[in-house]
């Protein structure tokens, strides 16, 4: 995986946002990740969706199939050589809490002078959604009363 | 998400996910910010906390300041010179949703054998607390029903 050096250092072994960042925390994972939920699979849609060099999104693809988000499947198109395409599995769809958190806080805080062209909704109600925090009973949380560093019982 | 037509470059302009990475999308960004939401505030506990090479760590505190997610104030202690504090913005506290969503991620997808040591809980009620999609009721939306690529109606 990349930065290896920085694996120790960057990620504490008991910290869950430490191991999350070891496989999406950087720019060209989050971005691929964005076009995955919007289905793309193929290297090429990648490639130029995110104008981005081969050599970088090979390496990201391998660090997101390496860490469970990505699936990696063989395809043939009529008359090219079989390829591989990239499709999300369930904890890369899982990342759509993670996406859609950035989405609304860009939204709030770095807001295009037009607004926004697309956001957050449901496919089945047709509602706006936001990412929140919510308890074990659906109840929405303050943000000043979260706190990330509680305390878990030992199993 | 995507823009169709100004598809350069990591961000999109019109991408609020696209911008919101332009600020935080990199591993040093996300683990300051998980380190300022526990309380640190001067560089020193930043870099020693995260074992963080200085030039590194004062060009991503460079541009969380830039990106409005911390704020710099000076202060200083008896017998020292004056310094810099980094202190988070309600835009930096505000990204406490993004790193709950990693944090719950890692739990989920990339556990410790030993489980986790800390998570998410409330403050005021104790009770444990989740990152979720809601809309405008409060109502949860379940994963599988949630579009981060719905059209918004131009204002």
């Amino acid at each position: 995986m990349q930065n290896r050096s920085h694996r120790s250092a960057a990620a504490d072994t008991r910290c869950s946002i430490g191991r999350a960042i070891e496989v999406v925390g950087d720019r060209w994972s989050l971005l691929i990740l964005r076009e995955a939920l919007q289905g793309a699979t193929r290297f090429s849609d990648f490639r130029e969706r995110l104008h981005v060099a081969s050599d970088v999104l090979t390496q990201r693809l391998g660090v997101l199939v390496d860490g469970g988000v990505l699936d990696k499947r063989p395809y043939r198109e009529a008359g090219s050589r079989p390829r591989m395409g990239y499709h999300l599995t369930p904890a890369g769809r899982d990342l759509t809490v993670v996406l859609g958190a950035l989405q609304q806080w860009g939204d709030h805080y770095r807001p295009h002078p037009d607004g926004p062209l697309v956001g957050r909704g449901s496919r089945v109600s047709g509602r706006q959604l936001r990412v929140a925090f919510v308890d074990d009973e659906g109840r929405e949380a303050s943000l000043d009363d979260v706190d990330l560093g509680v305390p878990v019982a030992a199993p």
